[in-house]
């Protein structure tokens, strides 16, 4: 399993919204085939690796990460070549969390006469797609939050500048996670400072939809954003009230003119437009909706304050750099106004901490309020 | 050399200002006698494992984590004995920069025909004695800034509650921290905002000198580190201008009849006692000179970047909880002004990064500016 884990891993980023699975295939203690599934469209791992068989897989083991689909989507059902080719044993990580799949593979395996185990390494088969199980579940994207910050919690000197807290490595290491999100998610703030890409500078790499929250739609139109919106996808999500004044109305064609997808949140209770907010919790609907299955916010302390404050935040990247900038006034990651005690804080559980360069990098899973018994 | 290494660390926290040494004997390929300084006025750990010998060490080889010494101290020089035992060959991790052995040592072993090697596991043996390289090499105290921030670099709520960051196996490791250096120093807003101990929990540890930055003399007689100068030693730094007043030499005196030691730095250029502050650079000149080797700052924001500020960091252990608390006022580990560039910022070497139950712990060394080039 663990072999059929590093296989599922080679398809990173060209399965979304699919999992990723592999597959190993065993014959008297012999692995004679393996795959992967390698691309959203494309055969699932176990077909391939079914398929690559260099002699008769009948009566041999096959371990895969997920449970086999017994539905016809862009493929055949992988149950029925499993069937066919005489499988003697199926050992599963994770029983498949896709309602139309949700144990009838195993079901129908089982009434074929071939034998099922599941839970394999399950923890590690579960957080290889954490990304899938939590769409397929919940309808809502997968959200992560990543900032880099100096060993002293600040995201840049008091002046702003903030060229660099952490080093190559980890920045590189940015560029792949971006690889891995459908989405990514900055504030309007973070544009008007930086006039950022937000785009997938690795090789390979499919550009992630860019999705500005812009409350009064300030983005200028000669931003780098704007300017390459007819070459990479692009959102810009801001608030009804915006959309109820002529000025927002003419900005709003205007980027749609240039190639953006201008959505909109439901106005406050107030209905005062200079008080405008971006609702994230609908707009994370919309995206699910929208076939987003994972969002990864590169913003400042006010999109993370506003996103955590929602309680959207799914997972935390915190990198931290090697340097002291100090200062009162330096800005930190999570700005806003933050919690009032300790026992109101956003605890992270799981956390795990690696080296990335001569930088490091924490990630953990909020818990928010009702689940906070669960720590 | 490891395990002379492993040997030194069991004398953690009792040999100060002496160094940590471990000593290994070997003949014919098997361990014949260990041996370690065991505590600050005793045997070195060469004569510690000469004197254990089960048979004749003579002809055996000697591994020792720092240079053996060649002068009278409390206890005769290691020399003397490795020579009339006839140890065939010494191996040396570090020769010792104590300006009276510094290579004295090795030359005394060579012309009594002993073959020597140095440099042996060089840098761990000198990271294990980080402390006293310093001390012996600068005369001023080997200091460490700690705190504890969460994920989002923020030492407390902006409300002031800050319990608990990080959990117990964290706030443990920071006792035994405790244990290693001489002395402990917080400024008076930690003292007038939490009334603490500043002592050592842990079992068989000797407390540390207590040290108080205390520019007005502001600290309450009442407070537990008043109450309890008379068992643990205490010092209470204040700024020139302050013993300049009537009401700062009384609570002076006071201070000193309930047993604290009060020192203070030279006065500011200005003259204005409402802005006197405590020179942190004299203060460790003075500590030096009073055989403190190193100080654990366990300060707020605000001492913290004086710290910094002053240059006089040596290390800084970071430790990080799993928990977002947010806040655009919720203070972060080094206030002040801070850098105004990154180019101004304090870079730390050596970064590294370690679990301590649910949370981690940062350590790196700061550079200042004339040494930037370095890294």
């Amino acid at each position: 399993m663990r072999r059929a884990l590093e296989l599922a891993r080679m398809g990173e980023g060209r399965t979304n919204p699919n999992p990723m699975v592999g597959c190993v295939i065993v014959k008297d203690g012999r692995i004679i085939s393996e795959g992967y599934h390698e691309k959203y469209g494309e055969y699932h791992a176990e077909r391939n690796a079914l398929l690559r068989c260099g002699e008769d897989p009948a009566g041999a083991d096959l371990y895969v990460t997920l449970e086999p689909c017994c539905h016809y989507g862009k493929t055949p059902p992988c149950t029925e070549i499993i069937i066919e080719k005489n499988i003697g044993r199926v050992f599963i990580g994770n029983v498949d969390p896709n309602p139309k799949v949700a144990g009838g593979g195993v079901k129908i395996l089982r009434e074929h006469g071939i034998e099922v185990e599941s839970g394999i390494l399950e923890e590690e088969c579960r957080k290889l797609n954490e990304v899938f199980f939590h769409y397929i579940s919940t309808g809502r994207p997968f959200v992560a939050a990543k900032y880099a910050m100096s060993a002293d919690g600040k995201i840049a000197c008091a002046s702003g500048d903030s060229k660099w807290i952490t080093g190559e490595t980890a920045r590189k290491q940015v560029h792949m996670l971006r690889k891995r999100y459908s989405g990514i998610l900055a504030g309007i703030g973070t544009v008007l400072a930086d006039d950022p890409m937000l785009n997938c500078r690795e090789e390979e790499g499919v550009d992630p939809v860019r999705i500005i929250c812009d409350a009064h739609l300030r983005i200028p139109m000669e931003s780098q954003i704007v300017r390459t919106a007819d070459q990479v996808p692009t959102i810009v999500c801001t608030a009804e009230e915006t959309l109820e004044t002529a000025a927002g109305r003419e900005k709003a064609d205007q980027l749609a003119a240039a190639g953006v997808t201008v959505l909109h949140t439901p106005a406050g209770a107030d209905g005062d437009s200079s008080y405008a907010k971006v609702d994230l919790k609908n707009l994370m609907q919309q995206l699910g909706e929208r076939k987003i299955d994972s969002v990864l916010i590169e913003g400042g302390s006010k999109i993370n304050a506003d996103a955590f404050a929602s309680g959207i935040v799914d997972k935390v990247y915190a990198y931290v750099g090697g340097v002291i900038i100090g200062g009162a006034d330096a800005p930190s990651p999570v700005g806003g106004r933050g919690a009032e005690s300790m026992a109101g804080a956003v605890r992270l559980r799981d956390l795990t901490v690696s080296t990335a360069g001569e930088d490091c990098c924490i990630t953990g899973y909020p818990v928010y309020g009702k689940d906070r018994e669960d720590i």
